[in-house]
């Protein structure tokens, strides 16, 4: 089976990018001295998982309870859940964790931490610190550190901090003085806590940019990473990496054809609706056209508006697309995180285009 | 089981709000004396399709073969696979119809006519029509009508359009001009094809807006709309519907609380990152807070970020939302069909918070 007997649209996934993505992350923090937690939360794929854990202690970070149920189920107990938590989903999680998971949960408010610290069989948890991000999380030096620590009694094993604000950065200057904010945040409020008397095991910390371009993270002993193994168009445009290491694109074939356009069956669904790179340094509308090698054989080719079902892609006028009715291209994402959520497998490939695997992805909640 | 019971984030339907929206389309059809061909690409329900289908013909519209499996697998046949054909597709329809469905495909190119005409049992096929939106399909004066009717031969079924570009219509003035404006193109294309010696049975036409709205759809045969049976933000905005005829809402739980603000376990994926209404008269970000019974409790209250799994609402101070972590409320949409990709099933309401039913759904390709 090669690209050309697939169904379209679906993600195909080239394995020799990605494992070249893993190499790359695996010796930054190499270099840092900090193991590794991959988040699965743009994956969602165990096969995806074992080669971004060679290596690495065995711990993951994801998205959902779904994801981690699934990883479960394949054999990973040492688990982060980086969304915080509920009462509800934190009966979820002890029910998974008496079936052999030890799952790690998040939060940031002192009523919930009280919940927690009630609990008879309580969860490992980290509190969340705001590292600049301003989404969730307490400022290292916000008062209610304290309380929600003493409430969490033994349930307290660290605190955790997400600089998902490295995704405004512009180059790698600007990613490496937000991971310095990253670190002094989460190592700050960890030094409290412990000044404060409680045992701090885990100094979570971490972003696909900040823990690639990072010069120091001392003291954080842990770094959580996803996006960095597939890349896409936003990440490349930050410098996280380069243009050639987004492994995932989506298949599409042709549908219609106009003089300077043409019409996919990749749409809104397919792609997603994400406009990240509009605020990025070049916009590249819904995705980048690629020929079905994934060559950038027609230059500056992006889908310009995005249905359900269809895409249009506005030609350059320099390398013109020219394939009939059924011809298949790839497309290039915008946020792979995104792409990924309408596919349910991965159809893979290494370099060439036969399809060496499928692989699936676990979506939902 | 009612709402509070539900894991999130979850999709919930409420029946009486959809019954309500399928009688509206269906007296609006019936006034135009026009059957209605329901496009199932939003809801991907069989029990919803069960309801769109009372007092119509039974035939559906889909966009993706998928859909159009699921669908014959629960006893629909007439089925109008309303995105443009390729040769790989049109062997997965074939094999269908030899299966008992009636699949009806759609074309505008003619190489793609040529390649349908020379199958041994080609489907029957409709000319796409470009009524203005400039998608997809043929002016109406385009001279390569002819030669494209030649080419399918006996497999000549009609022609077909959709308005699109209702969607940009402002009001029910401008999405009657903009039905007119529909008709004329595909009630032309029609007429110079029978003036041609052509048969031509199904005159195809329909958007939920100018479905909803038109004066006058002589010369028509049916009517293709499928978001009208949902509604969201957007629809709303442009007077295809009520504002409280918002039918699905994303079920969310408070994750985190800060001054004037909170966070939800509905992000970018739950939610999608469609950003209809940004074009529309009112900006809702990517979705506007209900009370856990649908009701607006909480002013302007709207997502103004999305990350994955992660929604930040910014609340009206006026109207404050005063929940706990775990507490429920529901996001109505702005764009129902790309806010479903994410999800497998319904959780289908009455008005009340009782949990009815569970509907599923079927998503990807």
């Amino acid at each position: 089976m090669t690209l050309d007997d697939l169904p379209t649209p679906c993600l195909v996934l080239d394995r020799g990018i990605l494992d070249r993505n893993i190499r790359a992350m695996a010796s930054a923090v190499k270099r840092l001295g900090v193991p590794l937690r991959p988040h699965l939360k743009t994956a969602k794929s165990i096969d995806v998982a074992r080669m971004a854990l060679q290596g690495q202690p065995g711990g993951i970070t994801v998205s959902t309870l779904a994801e981690a149920e699934y990883f479960l189920g394949h054999g990973i107990t040492d688990i982060l859940y980086a969304v915080g938590i509920t009462p509800q989903k934190l009966d979820q999680v002890v029910r998974l964790n008496a079936n052999g998971a030890r799952i790690i949960v998040v939060t940031d408010d002192p009523e919930m931490a009280a919940v927690i610290g009630r609990h008879p069989s309580p969860p490992r948890t980290l509190i969340e610190i705001d590292s600049g991000e301003s989404r969730g999380g307490l400022h290292p030096s916000d008062d209610r550190l304290g309380p929600i620590a003493a409430s969490l009694g033994d349930g307290l094993a660290g605190v955790m901090t997400h600089a998902g604000h490295s995704y405004a950065g512009r180059g790698i200057r600007e990613i490496e003085a937000i991971a310095a904010q990253e670190r002094l945040a989460v190592t700050g409020a960890a030094g409290r806590l412990r000044d404060g008397g409680y045992r701090i095991d885990i100094v979570s910390a971490g972003s696909s940019p900040t823990a690639r371009h990072a010069e120091n993270f001392a003291g954080v002993t842990e770094l959580r990473a996803g996006v960095y193994m597939f890349g896409d168009l936003f990440q490349a445009g930050i410098d996280t990496h380069g243009a050639d290491a987004i492994a995932v694109t989506v298949l599409a074939s042709v549908i219609g054809r106009r003089p300077g356009r043409i019409l996919v069956d990749a749409g809104g669904l397919a792609l997603s609706k994400d406009r990240s790179t509009e605020a990025g340094p070049r916009d590249y509308g819904y995705g980048l056209a690629l020929d079905i090698a994934g060559q950038p054989s027609y230059g500056f080719a992006i889908v310009t508006r995005a249905y359900q079902e269809h895409g249009v892609i506005q030609c350059d006028p320099a390398q013109p697309i020219d394939l009939p009715i059924g011809g298949k291209l790839r497309i290039a994402p915008n946020h792979t995180c995104m792409t990924g959520a309408a596919h349910d497998r991965y159809f893979v490939v290494d370099g060439e285009q036969a399809v060496a695997a499928i692989w699936h992805r676990v979506n939902g909640w």
